[in-house]
């Protein structure tokens, strides 16, 4: 049993059950009306909105917990944030930013009067104004009420090198019912008491999704508490539909909840015992719709799901609706609430925190105002040294990782990165950062574990959506990172990429939200590189999901070897409100370009390589263009071989880093003018483009340029599976006998040395399947070629 | 403490050991061996493989899980297939069929002979041999260890409706870790023991990932058996490294799980009592690399995670290793296992299930041998009376709901048929189904529910990740169904969406495999639907997604009304091995085709609409073409626009309903020939195409055709929040106006009458913009507006 049953005195409770209701009124407000915001006179139909549109089931549970997180912040003045993962709870934050001040403060037309009050009503789900759910556009929120699941992980993100934040994360219980959110639960284990900040999630058994009962609200009370407990939390169930008991109830369990987060804390910190604890949770158990119509042409409405969206809809065919409504916003009293001019009275305002306490004005929910440069080491100083082009060879993402090593160094006292992936830096060969840091882990660990600590600024998970996650979340409270993945399986955050750049967008419209790190993601282990997995690993399209995405916030960069990506990245982690794909290989690969070259190279992210070509600056012959590691390795590989047999035939080799230069400049900021991508690629010649990924996606890139009739791509096409990295772009026609092939069946002005140089090619080809059927790897001329300029 | 632990004789544990040790002698053949295959004489480097590929640490758990299924199977006579989780025990599958004789069933090349020994071993992880996951060439198999997290679900799918099948799904350690999985324990409130199946998961505590120690392997036992009594399990542990005692543990539980899971569907069959029981599972707690080389150059392997690939790499640079590896194979004794032939002996071969009742040759594992045809309404039934284009107004999706509602009427009795979707049924407008079934829900109910019982023919669960997963699994045991989701986020499961395509592509080059029926989507609540949710809520980005897997698997049709809608669904339900995706509206709208006519233009899948134009089969001035219900409608008025303010321009109407009909015929069987496609779109008019989809896909799709430079796309540009359906559409230049102005645009020759309409319509849209900022709704004309035939 609680021991707190009398948490709060009588004169409190009744002032936060008021202020309770204004909030619930703002909320049904906001859902109706159109005018006659205060109800100073009866409620016409004209006050209506002629639409409705808006969730009012799981409002006035959040209003309910907005109300007591202001108490315990004021009380014991914490620093708190507010997370509403339920999908539609928009007029409950909006409402209570309203209350609270920091709505009028950021719009200011929308003041603290009924003027404003109308404005506030009318904005809602209307043409021009603002969505149902909780958007990028409500003050002190990090987390868009859209696509559901991720707000425990954006909560954990936020709190995370963030000691004195508690991050209160309200979990809607259809939310629970997604993937990500049921293993967000598990984060606990990777959160370091003294470091981070603390996540208290509130549970809102709701009881229903749109149209059907939730799964946690219908399995047993003891297995809902074994889940919980299994997960590793401590619960605290609040539970039931009369306000005053629940006031009581909630103020009890909030303040169980506050008292053990302190407790953690302080021990943990006062004795440098970052131990797991079991972190308090609550479960707030109360009606859908809690307030609303209990009946509503003679169906229950609150407390089931009919209480999902709007219950009442006073039109022609309900009548009674009307009476109904006015009769439901008037049982919030609203004259005691609001004074003549329209504003909350002062003692019911006096509840709210002040100035940045107030969860709505929380700077940690606006991320770009706490966001500090990273300090970055010069990148060149750790440029592979290359005296010639493919002379040297070195694991690209090796070297990254020691450029990475010292970001993490210099930054070790800012706390204000990390690496987030699965299961991959090492798989990635990132292995440098363990010399600094480690992984944070704070499960058991046992003699023979390598890289795991308390403290670490590297957080593996193997959930995709937890790493995405943890990372939105640090982003959006201004930190940076990285996320580093196998390319295939980046896919399985699809929609969570979606969801940030749709906020990216947006935020970058609001004049008030502060611009903050650029989501970046490395994806090493790629469609060329899976040798050891196969088909099912291969999958290049991730890019061509990001392309569909606003040109001002996507860059997609796909460098071609280690110094490349070194300037590449130091551009990246230097970057605002982008999001920014690096596609790069692990395994040993030759090296092209001097760091002094790649820098040159990556910030034009386009440019001919005069030393591979034959073209010396003359129109050429033909263009092979590259974009991609493997690609450009088999590009130049295809070069020497013709070079070799037809030295007179002017080639010109393009190598593409910055994927966004195939757009036209109208299309993307990065994009070449027609004028110069036809410099380049000339207007006539045919162009043999080798690429990282699917080849449709170039042709959808270059669709309106000049010579893109000429432009023959190769790529991947599903095709090939268990075989050597080689092999595989034979079986997908990416290898250098294939683009050779390509060359001389787009030249048929070479006659017959063409004919007979196909007819070498084509029994290089059959010497390859040959050899590799037996002996199951390459050939030697294959794995031991080295580029040799053949002039 | 368990009753049972001499479950096994002595000599039955000795035979069921000396198994065990024959799978993993396979197992680490498969790793290594090139030739030598029964260490018939001392292995030297040439006997090993070149280069090493592949996966050890789950294997030797995963072999010891199926010695012991195999008892159970012959004891109980148990119709059981297995599910391996964990990503790479490709080997332990493998030599699990091949020691029963099922894979040289299917493969008879692969003999029972020390020649199909070598041939085993040699294809594994070969180039153009087989992945070292398990994949769709191991037989026994429905669900590959690529990407992880689905195994549970696909379970569950198998299960459904197959109350004689217990599937046995073993889980690994790191795929617990995943969202999908950890959300996939909660699939027991769905399962109903009377008319289902039953589902044994067996949680493989291998301890660690690739680099990680796992998360559920590092929490207190307390925690761990309370998860998984929250999930509503009753789990039994195996825990310990002896194998003697392990076998009899192991014995033991699953003796009591396959009692217990007997018991619970006979008491539930003969009481007609589903009530939701509490399910067995197995935790089966054992090393890592169990069996393996317990240290390697003076690290430990075995139980830690470097036993995850391969462990020992015998060659120049690890001179010990060959010894140490030979020492190892010989540690399983493999005289005694395999005779003077290299066949299994026979007292160990017997211990193997007989026949189907082999995991490996169970016909569940291998769908299409079991899939029987839908029993189908005739669609022609449903049909919308359309006396005249535009007549009419129908909900599509409420349409198709009828027509769904009679197949899941007509196949009640063989239960072959299920409807899979997060909340989306009623929402999407499917209401009539549950005219003849209910929601499949297993827990709690409660006095106002709707459409909840123990047994239907709805799965509906707010996880994107279980619809998809439990409807692959219905799917591959040979059933039938559809997802049917929001467009926007379907983008949660866009990579197993991959998965399954790759499966489809694998599978259809597998002569043993059969055809099983295709993955069908229905996406409502599409992209120009979103007026209560928003830009969060907006994306029709999944057809992107599904065009860039292989052509052979993939269709995508958008039904411009209700009766192409219940065509379209005719075929899909009817076609094998493809993924379908249906894109269709749900809300009130113009209806078009009589049934005939939509007959007809869905079996031709595009064509010219000759009443809506005025090209009268002459060459028209210009092309509009439109694909989608929305672009259809916008296409259509500006038509009617066009054509009174224009009588004799000359426009030609196309409907695209299967949207493959743009590419070229060489790059998809529903391609139309470039003579085709010119004789439609012209080879030198303007075309004014309007997409339901990111303009960009339409140019990926058509970029080689004769007149693509003069396709002018209008479609999806990610602007516009909550707003009206038609104010989407004007905020994204897709509505009649926009696309009037355009065609004004490429009709240089229209001068004077031109600029005057051009001033008209921009008028127009001051007014609507002026109309919806003052009424938060469309103009009346918008609104009312109506197809009347301009002439």
């Amino acid at each position: 049993m609680n021991t707190h049953v009398k948490t709060l005195t009588p004169d409190l409770l009744h002032k936060m059950d008021a202020y309770w209701r204004a909030a619930n009124y703002l909320s049904v407000g906001q859902i109706y009306l159109y005018d006659n915001p205060l109800l100073r006179e009866p409620l016409k139909q004209s006050h209506v909105k002629p639409t409705l549109l808006g969730h009012w089931g799981t409002t006035p549970g959040q209003n309910f917990i907005y109300v007591h997180l202001n108490r315990v912040i004021k009380k014991y003045d914490l620093d708190m944030i507010y997370i509403s993962g339920p999908g539609h709870g928009g007029p409950a934050l909006v409402g209570n930013t309203y209350l609270e001040g920091t709505y009028s403060e950021v719009y200011p037309h929308i003041t603290q009067d009924e003027a404003g009050l109308k404005k506030l009503f009318t904005q809602f789900s209307f043409p021009g104004g603002i969505p149902s759910h909780v958007s990028p556009e409500c003050p002190g929120s990090i987390h868009e009420g859209g696509e559901l699941g991720y707000s425990l992980s954006h909560a954990f993100g936020a709190a995370f090198d963030n000691p004195d934040l508690i991050v209160a994360c309200v979990v809607g219980d259809g939310e629970a019912e997604t993937g990500p959110l049921a293993t967000a639960w598990h984060s606990n284990k990777f959160l370091n008491p003294i470091t981070d900040g603390a996540v208290l999630p509130i549970l809102h058994l709701n009881g229903y999704k749109i149209a059907n009962p939730t799964v946690l609200a219908r399995i047993t009370y003891e297995e809902l508490d074994q889940l919980f407990r299994g997960y590793g939390w401590k619960p605290y169930f609040v539970e039931g539909d009369e306000p005053e008991e629940m006031h009581q109830l909630m103020a009890a369990a909030l303040e169980d909840a506050i008292v053990e987060i302190r407790r953690i804390q302080r021990q943990a910190r006062d004795t440098h015992d970052a131990t797991r604890p079991r972190w308090p949770m609550i479960v707030l158990n109360s009606p859908k719709g809690w307030t609303g119509p209990k009946v509503i042409d003679g169906l229950p409405n609150e407390g089931t799901f009919r209480a999902h969206q709007v219950p009442l809809h006073p039109d022609a065919a309900h009548p009674d609706h009307l009476k109904q409504l006015e009769n439901w916003l008037r049982s919030y009293r609203p004259k005691e609430l609001f004074d003549e001019r329209g504003g909350l009275i002062p003692e019911l305002a006096e509840l709210a925190p002040q100035g940045a306490r107030r969860m709505g004005a929380n700077p940690h929910a606006n991320g770009g105002l706490l966001l500090r440069d990273l300090i970055m080491p010069d990148f060149r100083n750790f440029a592979v040294n290359v005296p010639s082009p493919g002379s040297v060879l070195a694991a690209d993402t090796h070297v990254l990782g020691e450029f990475l090593r010292e970001v993490i160094a210099l930054n070790q006292e800012q706390r204000n990165f990390r690496i987030f992936g699965p299961d991959e830096t090492l798989s990635n060969r990132l292995n440098a950062v363990f010399e600094v840091t480690n992984r944070q882990w704070n499960a058991r660990t046992e003699a023979h574990d390598e890289f795991l600590a308390a403290d670490g600024r590297v957080m593996e998970m193997l959930s995709e959506h937890q790493c995405q996650g943890w990372l939105e979340g640090y982003l959006l409270t201004g930190r940076h990172g990285l996320f580093n993945s196998y390319e295939a399986f980046i896919h399985i955050i699809d929609s969570m990429f979606n969801q940030h750049a749709k906020w990216l967008k947006v935020t970058s419209e609001l004049p008030w939200r502060r611009e903050i790190a650029s989501l970046n993601y490395l994806l090493a282990s790629h469609v060329w590189q899976q040798a050891h997995n196969g088909f099912t690993h291969q999958d290049p399209g991730f890019i061509d999901h990001v392309t569909n995405k606003k040109a001002a916030i996507v860059r997609v960069y796909l460098p071609p070897d280690a110094n490349c990506l070194l300037s590449v990245w130091d551009h990246c982690l230097r970057s605002r409100h982008y999001v920014n794909v690096v596609i790069a290989g692990k395994y040993q690969a030759p090296q092209w370009l001097t760091m002094e070259a790649a820098i040159a190279h990556c910030t034009q992210g386009i440019g001919v390589w005069p030393w591979a070509g034959s073209d010396r600056g003359a129109e050429p012959d033909v263009v092979m263009a590259c974009c991609g590691d493997v690609p450009t390795l088999e590009t130049l590989a295809a070069v020497s071989l013709l070079r070799h047999h037809l030295p007179d035939l002017n080639i010109r080799v393009i190598n593409v880093v910055d994927l966004m230069k195939l757009v036209q400049e109208t299309e993307h900021p990065h994009g070449l003018s027609d004028h110069d991508f036809d410099a380049l690629f000339t207007q006539d010649k045919p162009i043999i483009f080798a690429f990282h990924g699917y080849p449709s996606l170039v042709h959808q890139l270059t669709y309106r340029r000049t010579n893109h009739a000429n432009l023959h791509v190769h790529g991947y096409k599903e095709e090939g599976t268990i075989t050597t990295t080689f092999d595989m772009t034979v079986l997908n026609a990416l290898d250098r006998f294939h683009l050779a092939l390509d060359v001389i069946k787009r030249l048929p002005q070479l006659g017959e040395r063409g004919a007979k140089l196909k007819q070498v090619i084509q029994d290089k080809l059959v010497a390859h399947k040959h050899y590799i059927d037996q002996h199951g790897q390459d050939m030697p001329e294959i794995r031991n070629w080295t580029w040799r300029n053949p002039q």
